[in-house]
C-alpha cells in the first residue's frame, strides 16, 4: 500500500519518477464525490475536525501523515484518520530525506533569516508538501488540503511547493474559507463539532500557545507570546533542557565535514562515533538538547508583511551552524565567501518565503553547493550551559598558511609590499581629501 | 601642555577645527634633525625600542597615547617616554569618543565582519589614529610612525586614517622597513637592544601570544596561536570569567534605545540604571564579565589576503549586539531591514579593512544612520554562563501590530488576501514547470 | 473649484497639509448612494464606460485627470465627464512635480528596470495616485477606482500609493471584478454599452495595441505586439522621429548638474538655453524627438510574474541618462558608487513593483540623494541619429585628477607602490594555487 | 618551433597540461646571464627598447607576441626580435580561444564596468598573460615582462594571472623600476635610446594619444584625452565608421543563442549564414562597423584608485550586448535573473581589476555559466547609424507565455488574484502609515 516513490530531486523538481509498476488510476469516485483531496493530517484536533468537515462537503479524503521527527503515535493517528472516514492514509518516513535534502543545504548554506531564525519550520514545508502532492499525482487526486492558518508563512510554503511540483492541482485551505473560519471561530466551537461529530478530543489542556515540531526544531508561537513583551514562560520549551539545569561539564566534539556536509561526528570525551546522516543529525540533537543549547526569542517579518513573535529551539542544527561557519571560512577563499554570504542571505529569504522549489531556489542551492567543493576539514568545539564554543580546526584543503601569517617568520612574504599596498588604497581618500578641502561644506 | 583639538566630524572628517588660540609653529629642530615623529606609543618593549631607535636616526619624538579602555599606567608610560628621549608627550583619554562616536555607530550597524568577528580592534585604529594626525598637523609634525606588523590589518587602519586626514603625512613603519626588521629578528633581539640602551625591560615573562586590547575588546593571537587545531589555554581570557565558573545566577537587563543607540541600561534584579554613554557600556562589559560573555575563536581574512586565527573576547558589545537587533528587527520596516542588512555587511568590510575614514564610510554611516530613526525601545535579556538570552522588548514605534497578527483575531485583515497573493507569487513556478516538461533535461 | 492642495512630501508622505482655508465636508450624499468614488478618469472609452457603470451600480463619481504630459484635450474630457454624470471633475496639471518630484529622483538614482526599462509608466503612477488620494480624502471619499487591468503592474502601483497614504480607502478595480469583465469581454461590449449610454464613441479606430503616455514616455504593448517575434510597426511610435528620416546634423547640448539634477541645458549649435525644471525637460524631449532618441523594445518580467513585451520610448530620460552616469562617475568616489550602484537597482525594482511611496522606497530615495551632493558639473553630448554620444565634461567638484593619471607626469604617485599593490593582491591567488596543487582535482 | 601547449582550462586554471613530447629543459645560459625572461612584445618602440635593455641588464630574453586580432605584421615583429637578440620568439594566434573562452563568458555574464565599459581589454589580459606564462613554464624561465605603464590596469591583470598560475614567478616590470623610468622620461628618451641600438624607429608619427587594440575592441586614452573636457578628434576611431558616415539603410540580423552563447548569425539581408565562433565575431565586427556601432567615451575608475577617461570602440560586442540581454531576460526567470544580475556586476569588477583567473572568478563564472542553461533561441535586430534596434525573438524555452500575458484571453489566470496579491503587499505600507501617523516628525 504504502508505495514509495523515488523521486529523483538532482534532475528537476518538476520530474517526478513514477514506480515502474505504476499505473495511472482515474480517481474512483462516487458519482456525488466532489473529487479526492489529499490531506496534510496531524492527528491533531484542527485535521481531524477539517477531516470530517471535508467529507461532509462531499469530497473523499487521502489522509497523509509525515514523519519529519516530530513526537507522535503513528499508528494511532492512521487508526484515527481511517476511523474518521479516510478513504486511505499514507504514513511516510521523511527523516532521512528531511536530512540530506533540506537541512544540509541549510547547513551548507549557514541558512539564517533576519540574521537570527534558523528556519527550522521553513524547510520543513517543502519536504512535506513534496510528498504530498506526489501522492496527489500518483492517486489522481485533484485537490490537496491543509490546515494552516491564513495569517502564516506555512500556507504559503506549502501551496508553492504543490504548485511547483503539480501547476494543475487545486487547494483546499479551510482557514481562508469564510464558510469554516466564520463556523469555527474558536476551539470551543472545534470542539463542539468534534462532539457532534465522534471527532476524539485531546485529553491534555491545551497549552495558551502554538507549537510545530520536527527533527530541527521547535517553534511556538501565538497566545500569550503573541505580546512581544512577554516573557516565554519557563515550562514552554520540549526540545532542550533549561541551561540552568543543564550539566556543569561540558561535551566536546569533533565534527568533520566533507563539500560542506557533515560526515562524521566524534565526542571526544567518551569516543562516541557516528557518521550516517539521521544518526548523526539526532546525535546533535541530544547533546545540544543535554546543553541547552539553540534557543532563541525573536520578531520576524512574515511573508504577508506582518511582524510577528517566535520562540524557537533548534538544538543540533544550531551546533552545526557554528561548525560549518568554522570550517567554511578556514577552507573557503575570502571574495568566494563574499559572494557566498550574499547568496545565502539570499537563499534564506526564498526558504522563508516558501520558495525552496523555484527556479531562483534551485539556481541559488546550485551556486552554493559549489562553494562547497572545499569545505572539508574537522572542527573540534565544546557545548556547555545553552552556548557552543568553537576550539580548533584542521583541514587537508585550508588556504590558512600558518608560515605565512606567522609573526615570527617571514615566509614567502615581504613586509615592504604592504607599504605599496597601502599607499595604492589611500589614493582614492587623498583624492577625496583634495576634493573636500576645494568644496568645504 | 595638553591641547585638545575639537574636532567636528559630521562636518567632514577633512577638516580639522583648530581650537581659538592655536598658533601654528614651525617644527623647531636642530638643524641635524630629519624632523618630527608622532609616535603611537604603548609604553611597552616594542614601541619602546622604536622610539629609541628613531631618535637614533634623527628624529624628534612626540609620543602619544591613547586611553581607549586598556589597563595602563599612563603616569608612568609617560614618565617612561619623557625619560628615553620624546620631547613631548601627549596621553590622551579618547574612551568616550570611542564609545560614541565608534562604538554607537558599530551597534547601529549590528557591524560584523565575516558573520562572527565584532570589529573590537578595527573600530579602536581610526579613533587613535584620527587624534594622531591631529596631533601631528598641530605640532608641525611631517611624520607619524607605530609599531604594528607588516602582515597584519592594522597598519593598514592606521595609516589609511592618516593618509585621509592628512594626506601629505609621511609614514615611518619600523616593521615594515629591513633596515629594523633585519636587526631585530626576534624578541631576544630588542631586549638585547633594550638593555643596550636603559631600556626598562618588562619584568613579567611575555605569554607565547599577542594580545591588543581596548575597552570593546581583547584579541589574542599569533604564537601558539597560530596553529588553528590548537585550543586556546584556559589563562588565555582577561576580560571575561571562565562560564563554567560564572554565577549561577543570571543578570536580567532591560536597555532602552532611542535611534538605535542604547540610553539606558536597568538591572532588573538590583534596580541598578545606567545612562550615560561611558558608564553604560563600562556596565554592560561588567555584567558580561561576570557571566562570562563574548568570547569567540575564529579564522579570519585579513585585508592582506591571508587566513589568520584570532581568539577574541567581546563582552559588552555583544551584549549590544544581541539587544539592538532585537529592537531593531522590532521596529524597522521588513525591506528597508534588508537593504540595511547589506549595507552592514559593506561597512564591516570597510571598517575592517581600514576605510573607516573614507568616501565609502561616510557615505553608508549616513545611510545606516538614517535606517536608525524609528530604532526605538526598550529590551529585555538575562545573561548568564557565556550567553545572553532575549526575553521580551516594547516599543512605542513598533511596526509589530498584535492585532493583526493574533490566530484568534481577524483585526484588519480578510485571509482570503492570502489566497490571491500566493496564487500570483506561483505563476512564474507554473511556468517553469511548464516550461521544464516541455523541455526536459 | 480646482483646489490644490500642498503636500510637503518632503515630511513623510503620510502627513497630507491641507490648505489653511479648508473645510472637511463630510460626503453629502443621497441615502440610495453607496458612497462616493474618485475616478481615475482619461477621457477615454474604457474609463467613460467605467464612470457610468458606477453610477448604475449607485456611486456618485468624482472624476480624477491628471495632466502629466500627455496629449488631452483636457476641457473637452472635463465637459464629458460631467455629461456622463460626474458630481465634480478635477484636472490638475501635475507636469511640473512629475518632474521634480518623480523624474528627478529617477535621474539621480539612474533608475533602469531590468537593464533597459527607464520607468516613465512606473513613476507616472505613484505621482497620480497621490493626488488622486488626497482627492478622496479632501472630499471624504471611501473609494477610488480606476481602469487598469487585472494583469498588469500599474493597478498595483496605484493602489499600493492609495493604501499607502489612507489605509482605510476601499478600491474599485472593475477590471477584475467578474461582473464587469465578464460582461464587459472585448471592446465590442464596451462600444454596445456606449451607443446605449450616450458614452460618446472615438471616432479614429484603436490601434491594434494599447499605449500609455506623459511627459516622460509613452509605453506600447498587447494587441499584436503581444507575439514578442512581431516587429513593431513603423508608425507604431509617436513620440520620437524615425533615426533614418531624422536631421542629418547632430545636436550638441551642454547639460549642467548639480546635485545629481539637471539645471540647465545649452545647446551649442544656437546658444539657447533653458534652466527651470519642467521647460528644460520639454526641451530634451524636444531635441530627443527630433534625432529619434530613446526607442527601446523589450521583454519584461511584471511584479505579478508573467513576462510581458512592451516597447517604449523614452526621449528626454535617454539623453538625461547618459548624461548623469557621465558626471555621476566623473564625480564621485569608485566604492560609494559601486553602494550606489546596488542601491538604484534595489530602487528601481521598487518602482517597478509599486513601492514608490514605502518605508524602502523613501529610505533608497534618501540615500541616493546623499550620494548626490558631490554630483556637479556638466557634460557634453551629441543627439544624432538615434543615439546619444557623451564628449566631454568638467566639474568643480570632481575626483578626476589629471596631472595624478597622467602617462607623462609622474605627480605625486610613486610607480613602485603598485608593486606592492599587485604583490599583496596575489597573495589569495598563490595560495589558492598552492591549495589546488595539492588537491589537484 | 612554435610548440602549441594543450591548455585544459575547465580543469582548473593552476594546471597547465604539457605536450606528450615535452621535456623540461633547465634554462640554458651563460654564466653570466641573470636568467631568461619571456618578454611580452608588442613589436613596437617601447617594448623594443625594453627587449634591448633587458638584454644589456643581461637577461635572455623569449619574445612572446599573441595575435588576439589586432593588426600587425607578425612575421616582421618575428623577425625585429630576432634581429634584437631575442634567443627565441613565440608567436600565437590566440583569437579563437579569446573569443571562445574569454568573450563569451563575458557576453553570457553581460558583463560591464561601471554601467558602460565593456571590459574589451580588461579580458584579453589574462588570456595573453595565461599563455606567457605557460612559454615560461614550458621554457623554464624565471621571469616574465611587459610594457605597462605604472599607473594602470594592465599591469596587475597581467601579473595578476601570472602569478596564479605560477606563484614562483618573478615579474619585471620596467616602467615601475626608477632605473628604467627615470632613464626613459618621455618619447625623446626612447628613440634616442633606439637610434643608439639600432632599434627600428617608426615612421609614421605617435598620435597624441595611446591606444590599444584587438579582436573584441580598441581603447584610446592619455595625451590630450587626459583632459575630460577635450572631446576625442574625429580621426581618432580606427574600428567603425563615423556614424554619420555610415550607411543609410540598415542590416537586420537574426543571433541564434544556445546556453547563452551565439551559435549562428544571420544576414537577413543579404541571406549571410556564419556558425563558427571566430568567424560569427568578426563578421559581427564587421558589420558593427559598417554602421559606426559600439562607441563610447567615459571616465572610469582603475583598480589602482584614480579615475582615468578612456574612449572605447566595441562594435561586435555591443551587438553581442544587446542581443544576448535580450534573449536572456526573455528566457531567464525574473528572480534568477536578478541573483545574475548581481553576479554579473561583481564578475565585471572581477574582470576589470585582474581576477579573471582567481578562485572568486572561477566560482562566479560557474554560477554565470549554470545561469545559462536555458538562454537560447534568435533575437532580430536592426542595426544602423551607431545603434542597435531590438526587434523581435524567439526561443523553444521561453518562460513567456502569450495567452497568459494577453490583454484579451483571460487564460489561466483569475484577475480577483491580483487583488489579494496587491492587498497583502500593501499590509507593510499600511503598518508603516500607522505607524508615522502615531509618531508624527
Amino acid at each position: 500500500m504504502l508505495l514509495k516513490l523515488q523521486h529523483t530531486v538532482s534532475k528537476g523538481y518538476s520530474q517526478v519518477k513514477l514506480p515502474n509498476n505504476f499505473a495511472f488510476s482515474p480517481p474512483s469516485r462516487m458519482s456525488q464525490s466532489k473529487g479526492t483531496v489529499v490531506l496534510a493530517y496531524s492527528g491533531g484536533l484542527d485535521t481531524s475536525c477539517i477531516l470530517v468537515w471535508l467529507i461532509e462537503k462531499g469530497y473523499e479524503i487521502i489522509a497523509f501523515l509525515a514523519n519529519i521527527g516530530q513526537e507522535e503515535d503513528f499508528t494511532e493517528a492512521k487508526k484515527k484518520a481511517l476511523t474518521l472516514g479516510a478513504k486511505k492514509v499514507f504514513i511516510e518516513d521523511l527523516r532521512k530525506e528531511f536530512v540530506e535534502e533540506f537541512i544540509w543545504p541549510s547547513v551548507q548554506a549557514n541558512a539564517i533569516y533576519e540574521d537570527r531564525y534558523m528556519l527550522g519550520t521553513a524547510i520543513a514545508r517543502p519536504c512535506i508538501a513534496r510528498r504530498q502532492v506526489q501522492i496527489a499525482i500518483q492517486e489522481g487526486a485533484e485537490f490537496v488540503s491543509h490546515g494552516a492558518t491564513g495569517k502564516g508563512n506555512d500556507q504559503i510554503r506549502f501551496e508553492l511547493t504543490c504548485y511547483a511540483f503539480q501547476p494543475s492541482i487545486q487547494i483546499i485551505a479551510p482557514w481562508r474559507m469564510p464558510e469554516f473560519y466564520n463556523r469555527f471561530i474558536g476551539r470551543t466551537d472545534l470542539m463542539q463539532y468534534a462532539k457532534e461529530h465522534d471527532i476524539p478530543i485531546p485529553v491534555t489542556p491545551k497549552n495558551p500557545w502554538s507549537m510545530d515540531a520536527n527533527l530541527m526544531h521547535i517553534s511556538y508561537e501565538s497566545g500569550i507570546l503573541e505580546n512581544p513583551k512577554n516573557h516565554g514562560p519557563p515550562d514552554l520549551f520540549q526540545m532542550t533542557t533549561d541551561p540552568s539545569k543543564s550539566p556543569n561539564q561540558s561535551d566536546v566534539l569533533e565534527i568533520e565535514f566533507k563539500k560542506g556536509v557533515p560526515i562524521k561526528v566524534t565526542n571526544l570525551n567518551d569516543k562516541t562515533t557516528i557518521s550516517s546522516s539521521l544518526e548523526l543529525f539526532e546525535y546533535l540533537n541530544k547533546i545540544a538538547e543535554k546543553h541547552g543549547v539553540g534557543r532563541i526569542d525573536i520578531v520576524e517579518n512574515r511573508f504577508i508583511g506582518m511582524k510577528s513573535r517566535g520562540i524557537y529551539e533548534t538544538p543540533g542544527g544550531t551546533i552545526l551552524h557554528h561548525a560549518h561557519m568554522d570550517i567554511e571560512t578556514f577552507t573557503m577563499d575570502r571574495e568566494v565567501r563574499k559572494i557566498k554570504q550574499g547568496l545565502s542571505i539570499t537563499f534564506s529569504t526564498q526558504i522563508y518565503n516558501g520558495f525552496w522549489f523555484s527556479p531562483e531556489g534551485e539556481f541559488t542551492r546550485h551556486c552554493i553547493m559549489k562553494s562547497q567543493e572545499n569545505v572539508e576539514g574537522k572542527v573540534q568545539l565544546s557545548v556547555f550551559k545553552g552556548h557552543v564554543y568553537i576550539l580548533g580546526r584542521e583541514s587537508p584543503k585550508s588556504l590558512y598558511n600558518e608560515e605565512l601569517v606567522s609573526m615570527n617568520k617571514q615566509g614567502d612574504y615581504d613586509p615592504s609590499d604592504a607599504s605599496g599596498f597601502i599607499k595604492i588604497n589611500s589614493l582614492r581618500l587623498k583624492e577625496y581629501n583634495r576634493q573636500s578641502k576645494m568644496n568645504p561644506k
